[in-house]
């Protein structure tokens, strides 16, 4: 009998029909003997009418303490509406809001952060037979002001759950099936993994594969706990994302997925005095001014003068721009310019640590296709480019036959 | 300095527009120096749209601790735009819900008694100068467990919440500008009452006139808080429920006001043997049914005989009078007949303690408008009538003016 903890987004709650069904799965996985420990969102769009009624009432500019008492109403609503839908299923169950648990956080509103969590309560229900439905993406503050996690802070609710409760698994359902080797509305023959690391997951996620949120990633990772994504309506095994098991890496392909992300923008500060602390100067007016920055590449320097490039998201680029011709000016820097829309594409994989030339071979293949790398920058598990963004697609599905990612034709999906 | 609890209900909230009213009207009272609690019902609707959710999940059939923990998100939601609001009009605002304050009640889920009131957060914050906006309707049981009060609990909220901190007043906003001597839909020249003692208001709420909710008019005289009747949006005193202030009443009219229900149906059981447990007997299976008697008259016997008449909601009526058929073959009464729809009028007043001859004085107006009466029934400071039902907008007027409770005709209302 395993504990397994199941997170379920908003859309897969997102209408009493949907509730019903996902009532039917868990009743399922009851009759299999599994105890079960269930995390919702807000039915979908209710969080953003909910935030949406507090712009209006302020002018765009809420009290983060009262947005959060208000938006965490809208799983508190689906935790309710799922409980009774398993009681009238004959499946016992109970409901919990965040401070009901008690999940306890910072006191960070909208953006809190889980120090604790109390298994007791949760335990006792479950020995009793009950299923447990907990409410995703809030919690409580030592002086018992609610709180919530930010966007997407279900799936770290429900790892922060299994986590505490030493579950044998947490599910994360979607409205995919899994992770895939690359986005297949790009290439028709990306792959879903069965496995893939923690790490790799991360990369993944940050590169823009956006199935899971990376602190529920990191989450996981730092208390190793069985991470699998499923999709919420159709049978399949889903992607376990787990640690890196050494014994069988060695059958592992060396690179799991080709991620890319085409939001970027690039600027180059050219001719910067080779002094230091002259990366700080550059970089803190952009971060004072909010603007996360991606990349960074700096060459070695030659006549005393260095290159300095950087990516930003494109809806930063006119503004990260002005601060940057401000600050040339300053330090003596001969010019700027940029290029406000270019794609990154990376390769990510753990098998990269262990065999050398990863790097070369993408380069070759992109060279093949005549696509010219404007940036690389590199880490452990990853290699990424910029490149033109025209060539976005032609480069993601050159690599992905590169590194023989590319399913077998009976298996292309449509 | 007063200290002043405020209540405004699903109405008077029911839109982003008249929550922004309501914080202007609070900043007033604040600006005049008074310390303001102010509780919140649900935006208008939003109380039946989550209920209509909870029974769609279950055909119908919700379970009870899981209606609470979904329906009380309505006043959250409220509470948190209130506190909102007011912070951005520079008044200084915290919102708690009834878990936070703590409202400590039983575990009768949607229908839960409040048994105590933890003041200490709300004192502190009232000495930090905060108005403090509190969810109506909901408290929370000794195991955590989100409660309700039932409907309309959001005056029993506010008054227990002014017996818990001693408050100056206990002001409820309505749609209505007060507490009327009749219906003035009715008597076009019904009055507002200035002043209407609890045991009044009582008789006033239950024999129809909906303003207060009847457990926080009980609520109210027990701890003997101020109660007021006021409208959200127009200016104007309202009406005070206070004590019966005994030097006062020298002056006061013999009756505060005409009420009237006219969704009541009656049932006679005649010939019953005079025998002591009778009445029991009769009334025991309607009761054992759920519904509800109003009034009951027995006459003395005759004959070793009596006859027995009850009212019940007209709603009722076909479902009693099946139990009462199946009765009196029992009990071996004579017949049973009844009228499915008739009315019934009272005049209230804590002045007939004193006079005598009121009694009287009512039916002498009933007679001389020809209207007959059916059933008569009397308590301390009511007497009832049952009449036919097309007669009741006559006798409601005749009694109005009988009892000098018209309106001066420059004062007449639309």
């Amino acid at each position: 009998m395993a504990l397994i903890v199941q997170k379920f987004g908003g859309t897969s709650v997102g209408s009493v029909e949907r509730i019903q069904q996902v009532a039917d799965k868990i009743k399922k996985f009851r009759e299999r003997g599994d105890d079960i420990v269930v995390v919702v969102s807000a039915m979908s769009g209710e969080t953003n009418r909910l935030i949406d009624l507090a712009k209006q009432i302020t002018d765009g500019r809420p009290v983060p303490r009262e947005l959060d008492v208000m938006v965490s109403t809208g799983e508190q609503v689906t935790i309710a509406l799922l409980a009774m839908a398993l009681i009238k299923r004959d499946v016992p169950a109970i409901s919990y809001t965040g401070s009901q648990v008690r999940i306890l956080t910072d006191s960070s509103h909208t953006k809190a952060r889980i120090l604790q969590i109390d298994d007791q309560r949760l335990r006792a229900d479950l020995k009793a037979g009950r299923v447990v439905v907990v409410a995703g993406f809030q919690g409580v503050d030592e002086q018992g002001n609610i709180t919530t996690l930010g966007r997407g802070g279900s799936d770290t609710t429900a790892v922060a759950l299994a986590a505490a409760l030493k579950a044998d698994e947490c599910q994360i359902y979607t409205d995919v099936d899994g992770v895939y080797t690359t986005d297949p509305r790009v290439v028709s023959r990306a792959r879903r993994l069965e496995k893939i690391t923690f790490e790799e997951m991360l990369e993944m996620a940050s590169l823009g594969s956006k199935v899971l949120q990376i602190r529920s990633v990191e989450f996981a990772g730092k208390y190793n706990v069985p991470l699998r994504v499923l999709h919420s309506f159709k049978e399949g095994p889903g992607t376990l994302i787990t640690i890196d098991d050494e014994e069988e890496s060695m059958e592992q392909p060396i690179i799991s997925g080709i991620a890319f992300n085409r939001d970027e923008s690039k600027l180059t500060i050219r001719g910067v005095p080779d002094t230091p602390g002259v990366a700080f100067k550059i970089l803190g007016p952009i971060s004072a001014a909010n603007i996360e920055v991606d990349m960074i590449v700096q060459n070695v320097a030659h006549d005393n003068t260095t290159d300095f490039t950087f990516t930003v998201n494109q809806v930063d680029y006119d503004n990260a721009l002005r601060i940057l011709e401000k600050t040339a000016s300053e330090i003596g820097a001969r010019v700027v310019h940029g290029d406000p829309s270019i794609a990154k594409v990376s390769i990510v994989g753990v098998g990269m640590r262990s065999h050398a030339g990863v790097a070369s071979r993408m380069f070759e293949a992109l060279a093949k296709e005549g696509i010219n790398i404007q940036m690389i920058s590199t880490s452990e598990i990853k290699v990424s480019v910029v490149i033109e963004e025209k060539y976005l697609e032609l480069a993601v599905r050159a690599l992905h036959t590169a590194f023989e990612l590319d399913a077998p034709v009976s298996q292309e999906k449509n």
